[in-house]
């Protein structure tokens, strides 16, 4: 072996443009690594939610649920004695939970301290001590959970709810996982404008349809959404000096002549189900507080909520809704069960997985598509503002 | 699916009693969260310390234990030229250990630098390094270290072991193992007069045992031991609101008529053991210094250890002692290895080991039945307080 | 069980060596638990870096790997779009790399962002943001990366490299491997006059040949290198009070009647390699920055590089080289297959992999034997303080 080579050393001078340091543009935002408390999240399916008590994290508190009489609840998942998770523990009288440890027994409805089992009737720490709980809602088939800011009454779940969801009947598919990461980046990575036509372009789920190379996106409001709307769209792009790159196939649907349909980024099919065109969505994509996704095909809605349990983990939870009368539900049963289910909730899903866990920022340096995230950010920002400002909380008693 | 119901909220008002929020009332016994230096454990069976060398943590030190000529020998777990642990050492002269990374050769009596291999006999470091060593002791079978404060010295292990072990003879049974938690939740969770009732009443080591519903609690010091003592006992309760509550059970033991027994929580059987009446116990249960419990029963004393590793494990040592003598001996070791070792030592025992690693506190909030954890608080608490005036040891000396 | 005896105490006073507690003396070495930047390091097989990206962390800079057109590059091994590792991308146009996320594509020589994939071929981002580029050359079949300070040019590999390596042919056997522990750790083992004679008293490798028990040493520096000597050997030792320690065993080849040769540790056998021999190596073993050992035998050299991972970790690299010509490194190929890649790179080398693992230091206890790890210290705080002053940096630019 005779060595030769001489090293090699960059040619161009380095240069780097400096990029956003951090998240101080949208403090409430950046502030909300383990969730925005007062809203209201899906956190396990309403039939898992048993006598036997289970437990969950969310915006970084453990919380048990149970359900007694077909009611659901959700207590702070800590006895108050010795700090053994009341999830450990069963019901022993109707309407309680109790404690393994000693038999602290607590009332589900208001969290008191009903009886001490190991204490007698004439325990005198009954009705001294109790513990926090939550409200809980139960839609979409799942238990809903709702962490108050300091001590403000919920806001009706059927104000936050997709305003779809409220009075149309409609049958759903869905899929509720834990992830790995923070629930933010989960949310960014759904509403990003810029990486599902390359990140996706390999998913089976677009094996007939294109995606655009690359496109325009304009983001605009309406009511508590903002939508994101790719204006011009090119299928096709020469990279100077690198070459052309195309996301058509021979096998793929040819992309429709002209514009951009609001619904599907495809354009539109044979037709829009009513209830879907009533909504008039500007746009494909959607996202709102606190971390909801909506995208618009012509015959379903897709919706993601970004669950956050603690500032390393959330949880996905993906809907796939049909409003379809008649047969029109059954049929999108046995379709979301035989190809949905997998090719979208899961390998499609999957990619996004991949990179909320691959993403390590701030630092970040921004580019033009990603007009939606900082827009979701100052959505996120704002209406969280608002809402301390109409709670009458200095910012302050947030902490 | 069409949404129906109203968030549930809570309707009474949330009440919280502030409780203990820290150990500081007992300012000794809340810094030893790695043990109370100044006393014997047990570390290891004996047979188990041969002439090739093991490791062992003790109140956060690592300490090597090593047999020569039939001696046990404890040092410390690290040689002082580059770190490497002399357990992974090995006997090359008679009376001393050697590691195995340069052959730096250490007395095990005192722990010297008697020799270093790889620098010949002249090597001038010799005698001018050495490493600590502890005194050991074996007993019940065990090898026990003593990590000395300071320079004391230590007191007699017969000084420390329960009386009754010293100069009567007995036979016993016992299990050794790591356990994760600290040795104090340890130790509280087996001295509580509250958790048995309730937390054990599945045990299958109580299967015909009733034991009460509630009780009310004294506890005498007597000596180094503190007795907690069952006055009033009640065997069934009725919790207004809720329901009545019983452990007795068709096919357990009636419970006595009147009154508790000093000796076994289910009230005296056929007879005492003529040594364990004759020490006179004023109860059942009793605890002293550094963590050890005893419960007596009628026919044999059941002992625990909690033997402190760090701040976050302790090891656990279950011992069941019996004095009869003839034939009693023999028939005691078959029951213990048929069933005391599976069903108390273990099963009874594993629903402890649970409870300690699911217990987090201060802060904590205690009830009636806890006098039976604060008085031991103080016990430790002041013997440790009598100890440090005892060596003339302002406490920063201590530290 | 009758207890009968009293516990055991130390008998001699406890007497301890303060020792060394901090390498301050030596203030760059000590600063550099994650390697010297400025140096060339081997880090992975050359035929390893294809057209498929690989990671590897050197110096704790996580660096991507990727051949193009024959040419191997490294880049930094992130995007600075948003964090996501270069390494989980590919090739998608000749001579760059493109993010998998959104398409981001950087130029493998200079590390600019040539194309936005999804931002179109006017993306007013490009040629503004650019990822750091390293320089890597290719020797020993091994690709070599270089981590600069600040914005140095590197200096040329072939000066860095044992110069007997540069200029001749030779015929190599290698093994690269992942291991735990610092990297200062390992090189001071490799260089450590003392452990060999003990530790690998055992290794198959040393089956037939003696080493001395104990030797006087002599450190002398030529060129780059500094050498260690062994002065006076003894092959046995009598330990006063202890007994007599040998190496020697019937089987192994007899120790030279007078002296030591500077090639081998075993005296010289039939005859040394011209090469080896034109050399004039002081000594048998050798170290140069940045953590390079060099060990002569009469017919081949094995080196260890000792590549910094982070500060927990190092990267082996043990290399044996035979310069012979005509059959002889067929020979060599067959033996190093047969038996030196196990015994050598195996066995005896996972010998000091277990004590590298094991040292915790400082503090440390310094003996006779380790002039051989202060005088490394003093050779690369040296040579570093020098390799600064002649950049012109002030010691605070290089944090």
């Amino acid at each position: 072996m005779t060595p030769s080579k001489t090293p090699r050393r960059p040619t161009a001078p380095r240069q780097r443009a400096a990029g956003r340091q951090d998240w101080s543009t949208w403090p409430h935002y950046d502030a909300a690594a383990s969730g925005f408390k007062g809203y209201w999240y899906p956190v396990v399916w309403s039939n898992r939610v048993t006598g036997k008590p289970s437990a969950f994290t969310l915006c970084g508190e453990r919380v048990v649920l149970i359900r007694d009489a077909g009611t659901a609840y959700a207590l702070h998942d800590r006895c108050p004695h010795r700090g053994v998770p009341l999830s450990y523990g069963k019901q022993e009288f109707p309407g309680t939970l109790s404690c393994p440890y000693h038999g602290w027994t607590f009332g589900l409805a208001d969290g008191v301290l009903s009886a001490v089992i190991t204490d007698g009737p004439d325990s005198p720490i009954c009705g001294k001590v109790s513990v926090r709980t939550y409200p809980v809602a139960e839609r979409l088939g799942m238990v809903w959970v709702y962490v108050p800011i300091a001590d403000e009454e919920p806001h009706p779940i059927d104000e936050q709810l997709p305003e779809e969801l409220v009075g149309n009947a409609f049958m759903l598919g869905a899929r509720m996982e834990p992830r790995v990461g923070n629930w933010r980046l989960a949310c960014e990575n759904g509403y990003d404008e810029g990486h599902a036509k390359y990140l996706h372009r390999t998913a089976l789920w677009r094996l007939f349809k294109a995606m655009p190379t690359w496109n325009t996106t304009r983001i605009e409001r309406k009511g508590r959404w903002i939508f994101r709307v790719q204006e011009e769209q090119y299928w096709e792009a020469d990279f100077p000096g690198l070459g052309v790159w195309t996301n058509k196939r021979w096998w793929k649907l040819r992309p429709p002549a002209r514009g951009a349909s609001n619904i599907g980024n495809t354009g539109a099919s044979g037709g829009v189900d009513p209830v879907i065109a009533e909504q008039e969505f500007p746009g494909f994509a959607s996202v709102s507080m606190p971390g909801v996704l909506r995208i618009a095909y012509p015959n379903f809605i897709h919706y993601e909520f970004y669950v956050p349990v603690d500032a390393d983990n959330h949880q996905y939870v993906g809907v796939m809704v049909n409003f379809r009368k008649g047969l029109g539900p059954l049929v999108f049963s046995v379709k979301y069960l035989a190809w949905i289910r997998w090719l979208f909730h899961g390998q499609f899903s999957g990619q996004d997985a991949w990179m909320v866990e691959a993403t390590h920022c701030p630092p970040e340096r921004l580019y033009r598509p990603d007009v939606s995230l900082t827009s979701w950010r100052s959505l996120a920002e704002g209406d969280y503002r608002d809402k301390l400002a109409a709670l009458g909380l200095a910012e302050e008693d947030t902490k």
